[in-house]
């Protein structure tokens, strides 16, 4: 495929670019009034993650109204769990819930895994179809999954939380359904990215956005393990895993078989780099915060964290961006990075 | 005062002593069938807190069943903004609202702050000399309050957060109110600490519970200047400081000057040795959900971190209990500490 704008690919695959690409996780959303208006027509979030065209159409926003280097479908984690038997739903202003959950083996057994629960998701794969054939190559479409340890988190709990306490507790209670679990899980996960690189998908991204409330040895047993195997088993596209919280992990997350490292907030670049080395590709990590700033403020600390990282970056934020953050600024970030040229800055520090 | 047992004490101010102390941070709570009593028959949480005599024998329920270490006055952070003029109610199974929050430089100044405002607390007081006296110096009594930063996180959030994005959003938006607020907190945290010390507190312990949602420059910027102050100005009693998720700013807050460092359950003990040195005192930090496990493995977790952390160190977990823990799972963690001794520990890897 001939893409018009190939950035985000080439340096996710660790090639030279004159510039870092950069787009912001959750850029399909409610920063955008075209987002808002469609949304508002609707009898919810499902309702959007399910019509195929209407997917595509959020999933293009971003790149109209923005101009960012890449496209991420339009999607929820929690389609994962659905397809595997365990239905959500999203409610409004709470977040997702989960009618039934996963308390025992009988629970485990009884779900369908693997191909055929992948197969269930036909809406995401013509979502992915509809999608790239509008976008037409202005941009690479980004596919993406939860990690099975944050799959798991709401399998367990049925709901968001603060703790995942009821989730960690069958992590140290019933250790074995928890593997047997976190195994159905990844097979379906890997047999789902599959099917969207076939359908479109230019790239895929990991998301384990509850990897920080593990402890060291137990991240170590219950989910970098199923990561890797997503990572050796998918080798169809580049890959992306964002582990967030994850940072006593990092050492052994540079250890995957993955193109890119994401990194949220928190993550200090030196830190990131005297792990990664500086030949790594990394994504992120603006505080999310940052874009309810001002315009020089925003312009100021995005060029201080592309100098600290250097090169071999995607820009992004280092979380999703939050729904309440101004448009404009928005816009201030996109082109900040996208004005800028790595010949512009410091090439000392760039080179460091 | 005579101590029956000083070892917490010894322990946190850096003296040899023969095994590691123990406590667990909320202790006093709903693990305890007699607290789940005690409050069955009052109206709320906050009755408890504000009834001294109550509040009392709550702290010393864990002294009687668990035989901990120390004891630490029940109470909570948010009488600190309550006292400055912002009350606060506790909803059950959903947490703390405030009805009005801080949303402008005309709220700030009307907020009472410093001495006045500490004065408000005398049933804090009173419970800390009730305590005291009916303690009769079997355990030494911890009196403690949140750090600036969280207590400002639900002035302006209202409640609790998976994110804070408001709270980070008026330090990016508003600066200097934030500066402002901040310096109101503190010095009533002073004001109150102090008179915390004078009616019976052995040592003070800092919460800074929503370290982890700042980035590192905002952390150094509105966070730990405060706790800087805090520890500076308050020389009448050892002090911990147990910044949570604050692992990037580890070697900032190792120059405070505190007596003990709290660790979180995800910081790995050659991280924190690595940074704070083996002589640093150290405060934590075995996951909670550990003690959803059996005996065996609580035993056997336990004297790991025991070992990995070395001399000067206060077992505790890295986070405040589940109220859901065992009870007889609890005993089992105090006991594995309370039952050994340095000697017995591998004295090679102790003394690095």
């Amino acid at each position: 495929m001939q893409y018009k704008n190939d950035l985000f690919l080439r340096a996710a695959k660790g090639e030279a670019v004159e510039r870092p690409p950069v787009w912001l996780m959750r850029q399909a959303g409610r920063i955008l009034p075209q987002y808002r208006a469609l949304r508002g027509k609707l009898s919810g979030f499902k309702e959007l993650v399910e019509t195929p065209n209407l997917a595509a159409e959020v999933t293009i926003q971003p790149v109209d109204e923005l101009g960012v280097d890449a496209a991420i479908i339009f999607s929820d984690i929690l389609v994962i769990p659905e397809a595997m038997g365990l239905p959500y739903e999203l409610i409004e202003k709470v977040g997702p819930r989960f009618p039934r959950t996963i308390t025992s083996k009988a629970d485990i057994e009884q779900l369908i895994s693997g191909q055929s629960a992948a197969e269930e998701l036909q809406y995401v794969f013509e979502a992915l179809r509809i999608t790239k054939k509008e976008l037409d190559g202005r941009v690479p479409l980004i596919g993406f999954c939860g990690a099975p340890w944050t799959i798991l988190c709401y399998m367990i709990e049925g709901s968001g939380s603060k703790t995942f306490s009821k989730a960690r507790k069958f992590l140290y209670q019933e250790p074995e359904l928890a593997h047997q679990l976190l195994e159905k899980i990844t097979s379906t996960s890997i047999a789902y990215l599959k099917m969207k690189i076939e359908n479109g998908a230019d790239l895929i991204q990991i998301f384990d956005s509850w990897a920080g409330i593990l402890p060291f040895d137990q991240y170590q047993t219950f989910a970098l393990p199923y990561i890797k195997r997503m990572c050796d088993e998918i080798q169809e596209a580049p890959k992306t895993v964002f582990a967030k919280g994850a940072w006593n992990s990092l050492e052994q997350i540079n250890k995957l078989d993955c193109n890119v490292v994401g990194l949220d907030w928190n993550t200090n670049p030196d830190f990131a780099r005297n792990i990664l080395g500086k030949d790594r590709v990394v994504q992120g990590n603006l505080d999310p915060c940052v874009l309810y700033s001002n315009p020089a403020e925003i312009r100021s600390k995005t060029k201080t964290m592309i100098q600290a990282f250097g090169k071999h970056h995607i820009v992004n934020l280092g979380h999703g961006v939050y729904p309440d953050t101004p448009l404009e600024n928005v816009k201030v970030f996109v082109n900040t990075v996208k004005h800028l040229e790595y010949s512009e800055l410091d090439s000392e520090v760039l080179d460091n």
